[in-house]
């Protein structure tokens, strides 16, 4: 997508050093930071810091480590100790453990001799993929926006979206603003109501792509959705997923719950949107398989900004003896879910529909 | 309530030199500022700048700007002007239409002469019942925790409040953590979830309060209330309100109609405390009826916090070309209520409970 007019992704080997680099966002929507991953330590950080964050790019984040592990030491040894340290990363994206066991499994077959050039070619044919499958996710869902615009004669569409599941989540289109971008690309009205998502203020990451590809948007905190419902100003609510489990239950960004609970209670419709690499076949009730990351509690009691003189910095806004609990992900029943809107098209959000659109049994 | 031990109020007349003294809780939790109010702008800005804010105490600070303002001139047009700017301070809080009109029906109909030591005492006199009113809401609302830590064998009560609604927000004792102190005082175990509240963070505040009477209390995002609830971690969520109809719709802070959602899907109790007067007798429908604050954008994309060196500092967090809407308060439909905790009794939350509990044809 646009940054500034120019396309950029948010993972890409350099075409000259072949060194893997990512926006680190942390910075933004502050500041356009690009950073080299140099070794396997690099890329862990990058993924638990999240320095890279989103369930797409922490995938793609793992192959790309794998690939860069494997040519500095491409022994059985290395392969396992490489994969169990990136498992160990962050716990709930689906995508993090999809891709290490899909390049783990490959690589295993075959000579060490060879492992370097395969890792890196599985690599950049997952992020090719992934390129694919989210422009696929934006086509999808696009056909609910279009079929939304043409129920109010062409007038503006009121999507509301929690997070950040934009190409930044990605390697490129995003998953929840797929459809968004796509939308826009074809000429339709759409603005953006933009959750700012707290702890992390996400939607920081959110306002800044829609600026970008010159989307509509207005930035809420958290607690406004559900009003903004009430009020009839949200014709859709469309998420990312973390991980999605085969009878439909979404885990995503704390807080996507609340979302869901109100657009039902408005009659407004919720999708979630994901590639099938999200799904996890071998789970069923989200509420009880899915283990929830809690993170750091300076992510709550600290915020970063920019100061008077414009250089980035950080404050505590409560107090030091504050104690506080940082649940990272919630899960929403398939009950609240309107529909899955993934790389082959939009699914009911249940076993039946999901496992014969893919093929599981 | 207490602060370091040392027993304070919200709003009080100095001893020696009748000045009305409040606490500016715009730098709370961080530095605790007392001031004076010195003159009916004052008073104004003291509200709209929300230096005092909670329905209650903006109440009992408009009726003590009328006393100061009567002492200064006691004129009909006076007394006219100075209820005509208290009115035009904020438009959601139903406490301050209730004093302001209170006042001004007495001071109406006495002689201009006698009015300013009328309306200082009529000042006081609001003052001392809303701390027995929430004393009384705090008695009532004991019952319900009392009653959760029996069926749970005194283990810890777990309760999540929204915003502030504690004795910041009324001169003493507070609405929603009114009951909360009680069970405290009355030696029952209670540990509170307390939602941060964007945008203005006053879970700092109710922090702050529950720190100082020795509460255990765990600071929270906005978006994390549906998953504890989810996970069985909250048996009762208690809020205040700004304005309740007479058919028991709820006004309260922006966000709080999203946790009495999760609330009912996860068959938790949900109470708005509040005294009386924040009831309006004259609507039904809180959705339709009650006028909604859209605040500056500002309180959003700015946040103050300390910095390194200690010192109050604020910082820009997100790109000053993102807009950003800032509704202050929403309704939660009376559907979504368990009962109303007031000063007489919990009531169910509808017409005919409520006019009875209080006289009103």
């Amino acid at each position: 997508m646009k940054v500034n007019g120019e396309s950029l992704r948010s993972i890409w080997r350099d075409n000259g050093s072949k060194k893997v680099k990512i926006i680190d966002q942390r910075y933004l929507p502050h500041s356009l930071e690009i950073i080299d991953l140099n070794s396997l330590n690099d890329f862990c950080e990058a993924i638990s810091e999240m320095k890279v964050r989103g369930a797409p790019l922490i995938g793609i984040t793992a192959a790309y480590a794998i690939a860069d592990s494997m040519e500095k030491d491409s022994s059985d040894s290395n392969l396992e100790n490489s994969c169990d340290s990136l498992s160990k990363t962050r716990p709930t994206a689906m995508n993090l453990f999809w891709a290490i066991n899909f390049i783990k499994e490959k690589l295993y077959k075959i000579d060490s001799d060879i492992r370097a050039d395969e890792a890196s070619k599985l690599a950049d044919q997952l992020a090719a993929e992934d390129i694919q499958k989210n422009k696929a996710i934006g086509q999808e869902g696009f056909k609910i926006i279009a079929d939304i615009s043409n129920k109010k004669n062409k007038e503006i569409v009121n999507i509301l979206t929690h997070c950040n599941a934009g190409w930044l989540a990605t390697v490129d289109w995003g998953t929840a603003l797929s459809p968004i971008f796509r939308a826009n690309r074809e000429g339709l009205r759409v603005h953006v109501w933009v959750d700012e998502t707290r702890p992390r203020n996400q939607g920081g990451l959110t306002a800044w792509e829609l600026a970008n590809e010159g989307i509509d948007h207005t930035m809420i905190v958290d607690n406004s959705g559900g009003h903004l419902m009430q009020r009839g100003m949200v014709d859709a609510v469309i998420v990312g997923s973390d991980r999605t489990t085969s009878a439909g239950d979404v885990c995503n960004k704390i807080g996507t719950y609340l979302k869901a609970l109100a657009a039902k209670d408005n009659n407004i419709p919720f999708y979630a949107a994901l590639p099938s690499s999200t799904i996890d076949w071998n789970i069923q009730n989200g509420l009880n398989d899915i283990p929830i990351e809690n993170r750091s509690s300076k992510e709550i009691d600290h915020i970063s900004g920019l100061g008077i003189d414009g250089r980035l910095e950080t404050l505590r806004i409560y107090s030091e003896s504050v104690k506080s609990l940082n649940p990272a992900f919630d899960v929403t029943p398939s009950r609240f879910v309107t529909g899955i809107i993934t790389e082959k098209g939009i699914y009911d959000p249940n076993e039946e529909a999901l496992r014969q659109a893919f093929g599981k049994k």
